[in-house]
């Protein structure tokens, strides 16, 4: 296995019929091996409300008490998971659905309650990641797909953010492969002007970054997502790309490079 | 491999921490390649309740309209599938949860809406089962952990009946092994006085079985369970017997023979 991509979609592409249909089919035309890691908030917000429990979210993380646990768990690995792999498999893409507690695949620490109790919250390493287990599904031909709950390593789960677990998924396939990591979200790429989307910066560079940050330019969900995929370019992943579900593989898209 | 066992929780136990913790216990401690099937009808019950999702059951299946197939593709492939997954982790298993989804291990043909409508029901059949990938699974030292979803064979999910997956799986692993099939349920086994749990029927033939139907000793969701026990039995798996998650291994049980 000489490249693997590594492809994250986020909740906005998830809760939407109509971005997810399109991205499944060009998820599908996609050679090589892949790996897809999904998000899903929005419908674990919605789920929660309907249960009536409270939904908190610090900083874009969502606080994670037992009830809310088991409603992620309940929404990323078994709803949203299984309607992707079942999309995919309709497309004759051999998809399994994982999350960490399967075959150990990718466990997580509990994240310190000191400055803010998340709850039941992972952080993530890429030594916790067993990449000999997805390479050997990879090299089976099937399609690993990631909901982002973590094994903690004891008898429990472990709620984690999902672009965490693409760039940590990606890092850790670094040491056996050249990995690309496409981030997919609902804009074409980062944008000089946010309501513009014909703004799309088409590099960042860490420099860059620090500008754009300075001038509020990037601001509020986009910080972490970056912050993310600088991290995986640190961590040895070849190239990260962010972009839209529709300009999957078209070029159009912000390229992160050190 | 020569002998596989396959070991089916309902929802009593999955449902019961105090029971789920022992039958993890139990069957943790069980040598040789195993494959859990769990249900979970009762909490998806529960939380189809909170969802203001009617529960409609027509002898002893639920219809499984849209919503109610987003609740149990959440609650046994999410919730209940994590939760033993992440159990059996701790206890040294390397298990592995599956729906019929992923790595299309189990696919489903819908019922028939004549003479009733289950609705996104799915009937399975011992060839719609991927013996081969569950039996790389068990080589590799692995446990596979099914929940009752199956895959629609386009780009859906059905639900299945826990006992039958069961019987359908070991059915398909008899092609290439021995299978025990053991049902653990809240009783030692079929009793001759459902009050009393000292009255476990040690062996069922078909002939006794036809008498303790006709005298309704047997009754409500033994017989499905019987039924289950026996067509399992025809279709080339060694033993079945009935049992309680406290008996397992000890030998009281109910054997089913034909």
């Amino acid at each position: 296995m000489k490249t693997v991509r590594v492809i994250k979609i986020g909740g906005n592409v998830v809760d939407n019929p109509n971005s997810l249909k399109e991205f499944i089919e060009r998820f599908s035309q996609m050679k090589g091996p892949k790996i897809l890691i999904h998000g899903g908030g929005k419908e674990a917000t919605r789920i929660s409300g309907a249960l009536g429990i409270d939904t908190t979210m610090i900083d874009g993380r969502r606080v994670t008490d037992a009830a809310t646990l088991d409603v992620v768990t309940m929404v990323y690995a078994g709803l949203i998971n299984k309607r992707v792999v079942s999309m995919l498999q309709h497309k004759g893409i051999n998809a399994i659905g994982l999350c960490g507690a399967d075959a150990g695949v990718m466990k997580a620490s509990r994240r310190n309650a000191v400055p803010v109790d998340f709850g039941f919250v992972g952080d993530l390493s890429q030594d916790n990641v067993d990449i000999h287990f997805i390479s050997s599904l990879l090299s089976d031909g099937m399609v690993p797909v990631f909901s982002a709950i973590a094994y903690d390593g004891a008898e429990g789960l472990l709620n984690c953010n999902a672009d965490s677990v693409a760039s940590v998924v990606a890092e850790a396939m670094s040491l056996i492969a050249s990995v690309d990591l496409i981030y997919c979200f609902e804009k074409p790429g980062v944008l000089a002007d946010p309501e513009d989307n014909s703004t799309v910066i088409p590099e960042i560079t860490p420099e860059l970054y620090t500008i754009l940050k300075n001038s509020g330019k990037v601001s509020g969900g986009m910080l972490p997502k970056i912050d993310n995929a600088f991290s995986a370019i640190a961590g040895g992943v070849r190239s990260v790309c962010i972009t839209h579900v529709s300009e999957l593989m078209t070029g159009k898209a912000t390229v992160i490079h050190l």
